[in-house]
């Protein structure tokens, strides 16, 4: 059998730490392109670089490893629908991956994540795809624990599929003293950024603000992946692309009137 | 009782001509304050300014309505941040309303929308929203159509409330002879861009791309939005920040093997 094509991207540009990881893991398992944007693209939600031009250009970042790289000038969904309609125009990924991000992505920060936006645009294609993240935001964040269970999550994606129209969200605790307990598959955690701005005087005495923020889980539930990242576990959300609510479909039908 | 406060932001910025026929609406129900994006801000999704520094300026856009408003250097999301606390620190919006969105927002597009970014924030912050777009792109796009039915869905918001968690995306079709048949609450239809790149050649003989792409809707359900939408209604389509691909969970626990 031919080794499975993976299509790597990343939110932190294609010289961060964690895709070096992630490009190391997936090499192991099948044949790496790697399509990644230029520069930190971090909190870029689901932008794409609709009133702009675009570059992407073959990068040497992967030549030690002998894989083929190119780094882009966009958002890493601009990477992800340039890699499907440009680069690999005529071959399929059998996945997607992207990450290893540096900080967490787990509960609400789905919405805010370059790195799942990746994902999540390789699902709408159709491609199978999952974001990886670890919860430590440092440069020099130590991303060995993570090593075996990336392998073991690629290598389970492709033998069982990830289910259609869903990307997986997996987030892995900090390094710590303690081993993983293991992997538990989860629903988002109910909680948001409560944000605060620094307000600051520039050198020619104009405002301006830094967002600071502390993250607020509302959500005690123990099937949510900010208990399993509490809890030591590595947590994986099926994620989809369906914002639809519902179950209030029904409310506004009975509710309104037109 | 008191007038209800009513935010209004958009992701065409404060200039375009889309947001001040939602002002223009919107003062005839309640106070209104605008904070909004100094420029264009149109496919950023649900990013938000973390790496860089922001600017709040007040903006003389709606003086001419002796309205307060603001001008931001960031993305939609940012600006309903800065509105909810930094702005409006000491009260409380009644409702928050986005657009009106120079372009359709329905189906995929509810992702990559600014517009709709800013409503999502809003509803992750607690507050009822609501996002409108109409389906016609150009700036000098004929907004007088959508007025009456504008007036009539932020009445009913603030009347019968959204329900919780939820923001409604509403798109209006393109000005047409025909009058518009009503109002339907949809859910997203199953769709996405299919997008091809151009490839040019710069002054110095460097490759650079636009992204170019055709809507394909695969979706023929008669309760999704793309329906509603080609057959002169208006959409709503109440969506939801929880990304759970919830049926997917047991799929997942039960084929894979940790």
């Amino acid at each position: 059998m031919a080794r499975p094509l993976i299509l790597v991207s990343n939110d932190d540009g294609i010289t961060a730490p964690g895709i070096r990881t992630l490009v190391e893991v997936a090499r192991e398992i099948g044949e790496v392109v790697v399509v990644a944007p230029d520069g930190p693209q971090s909190g870029m939600g689901h932008a794409i670089t609709i009133g702009n031009t675009l570059r992407l250009d073959k990068s040497i970042a992967f030549d030690d490893m002998d894989i083929e790289a190119y780094e882009c000038s966009g958002t890493p969904a601009d990477c992800v629908k340039l890699a499907k309609h440009h680069v690999l125009k005529d071959r399929k990924p059998d996945l997607v991956v992207s990450g290893i991000n540096h900080g967490s992505n787990s509960s609400i920060s789905v919405l805010y994540s370059g790195t799942m936006s990746a994902a999540i645009e390789a699902a709408i294609e159709g491609l199978p795809s999952i974001g990886f993240s670890l919860c430590d935001y440092g440069h020099e964040a130590d991303f060995s624990h993570t090593r075996p269970f990336v392998k073991q999550i690629i290598e389970q994606a492709l033998k069982h599929r990830i289910p259609e129209n869903t990307a997986l969200n997996v987030n892995f605790p900090k390094k710590s003293g303690e081993n993983i307990k293991g992997i538990k598959i989860c629903r988002q955690a109910r909680a948001k950024w409560q944000e605060e701005f620094d307000e600051r005087l520039d050198p020619r005495n104009r405002k301006y603000y830094w967002m600071t923020g502390s993250f607020v889980n509302f959500d005690k539930g123990e099937d949510t992946d900010e208990w399993a990242l509490i809890n030591n576990y590595i947590s994986v959300v099926p994620c989809q692309f369906d914002m639809t609510a519902h179950h209030a479909i029904g409310i506004l039908n009975e509710g309104w009137q037109f």
